[in-house]
């Protein structure tokens, strides 16, 4: 059988992760890794793998059946995903949830006019978390959908740690309150009034010689939307301790839905994830919806999707009678 | 807006489940229940619900979008799902999970030559529990999949009770040893060499007059198949208590998977439900399931499907625009 033809486009912690989960789909194949950096500079996890300038992408466009677009949200995915929809089928995990709906409809015009199919906002918030906010919404729609996340490293917050003068090096984690998670799992419909009452941040700072401990303290507690509205632990280790023990990326998290069927009859229904590895788990999403989107982009389907369009049938690497005998 | 018109065809537990999950919808119309029995004996739970006997059904073909089975999966689906895929779009909760197979074929069969759609096998297990065995094993491809049912009753071995002579009325719940389940949720991988091991099973009897204890402990715990494989507790109570205590119908359960993305790096997905009542859960799921049937039939789709291969999209009262915005 014809392996399905993968590119990833950007190689950072996420286009890492890609490259391992591909080695982990017996019926995939890795064509290249597409960087904007000089490809010669580029180190990748598996000997052998071919790396390209993104520049040479448009003549690869019969080579390569899913482009998995690994970039960042903030600047990288708005400008990349509409231009490569118009070359490749895609799959990106585009994560800023406010501006969903103009980035889906600029990728959607690309992708229809040039019959691809791209998928948006796969992973796992957005992705397999909106994939069962919408399944459980369906079947109790009388109920409330809770989210919480962590224990897990969060990118965005330990940077805004590490920009701060007389700090070397620091690693946030998005701490749930167990209070918080007991009330939700007991179906007690709880009503939380501000984000302090369901999660605090955990933050391990190395300074740099001579910093003032007291003072960096008090700027991580008070900084605007970070950490202000938070209750906030700041520790203060040495940079050998960080290395050894806040170096891997660890996250999870849950979306509940508690909703009641009659009068007094009460039903939990719960997604939860305890990932060693948050970019390797993304990624691993990522390649499996890219299994659907190439059989999908067969059958006929162009345009914008999300993960919510996507029969689960089509992730498989398996026949419809396996299914039927060994998963159903 | 034309509402979805919904039958439901057996009027047991499930059926009143459906009737009370229909209520819960504002886009969907009860067209009526369709009994063996004689159609005026039938009580609804609802007022001014239509009863009529299952010969009629022929003469409705035009009045319902969708029939809803919610007989049971011995004797009366694998009848009557192929019978009435002919006359109408179903949904049903076939979960005899070994001859599921060859149920699907005899259904897709008839629903196609009649250009029905038929989704077989829905509910939570065979249904949503199917979705996540197979979502997981698509997303990490090395690793294990789990499933722990309960706390919750079963009807099968509490009928199994009932049936010992000398029993008079009696309710089973089959319960997940702690121990077990906190190894899977630890990502250590245990592997359970018998069922004994993960479960164990409770039982509340009350005996007729007369009856002896010892001897019908004896015979339930010995019973094979039911209750011999596993250990078992037996409480003798009063006919006043079990209806008091014991006469919800609560269940739950979880699937997890636990896999590797690469060398010593875990990932742990989990699916649990924690249910007040198994026959409402069940039906809401068929219910949600009902309006992505009647939506894929209108776009063309027929024959045998199952839970994994209707996109969620279609199960949302939702347009896309409001999906983007609300719930990705």
């Amino acid at each position: 059988m014809e392996k399905i033809k993968i590119g990833i486009y950007g190689y950072g912690n996420l286009g890492k992760g890609v490259e391992t989960a591909i080695f982990n789909n017996s019926d995939m194949e890795l064509v290249g890794v597409f960087t904007r950096r000089n490809p010669n500079s580029l180190k990748t996890l598996h000997k052998g793998v071919k790396v390209y300038h993104v520049d040479d992408a448009k003549n690869m466009k019969d080579k390569i059946d899913v482009m998995i677009l690994c970039g960042g949200s903030a600047t990288d995915l708005p400008v990349q995903t509409p231009e490569v929809a118009k070359m490749f089928n895609t799959v990106d995990s585009f994560d800023t949830h406010a501006k969903i709906p103009e980035y889906f409809a600029s990728v959607d015009k690309e992708a229809k006019d040039t019959n691809h199919l791209s998928l948006i906002s796969c992973g796992w918030d957005p992705g397999l978390f909106s994939l069962n906010r919408a399944l459980l919404e369906a079947i109790l729609p009388n109920g409330t959908n809770y989210v919480f996340y962590g224990r897990g490293l969060s990118q965005g917050h330990s940077d805004a740690i590490r920009r701060i003068k007389g700090v070397k090096n620091a690693v946030q984690y998005t701490v749930p309150y167990d209070e918080a998670v007991e009330k939700v799992r007991n179906g007690e419909n709880p009503k939380f009034e501000t984000v302090r009452e369901v999660m605090w941040r955990e933050c391990f700072v190395v300074l740099e010689d001579g910093a003032n401990e007291k003072e960096i303290e008090k700027e991580i507690k008070e900084m605007p939307n970070y950490f202000e509205p938070y209750n906030t632990v700041v520790h203060f280790i040495s940079e050998e301790e960080l290395l050894k023990n806040h170096s891997t990326m660890p996250h999870g998290g849950f979306v509940l839905r508690s909703g009641t069927t009659s009068e007094g009859v009460n039903q939990v229904a719960e997604f939860s994830l305890k990932l060693d590895s948050n970019p390797e788990f993304t990624a691993s999403v990522l390649v499996a919806y890219a299994r659907g989107i190439y059989k999908l982009n067969k059958e006929g389907k162009s345009g914008a999707v999300t993960v919510l369009d996507i029969p689960v049938s089509c992730l498989l690497q398996r026949t419809n009678d396996e299914i039927l005998k060994d998963l159903l």
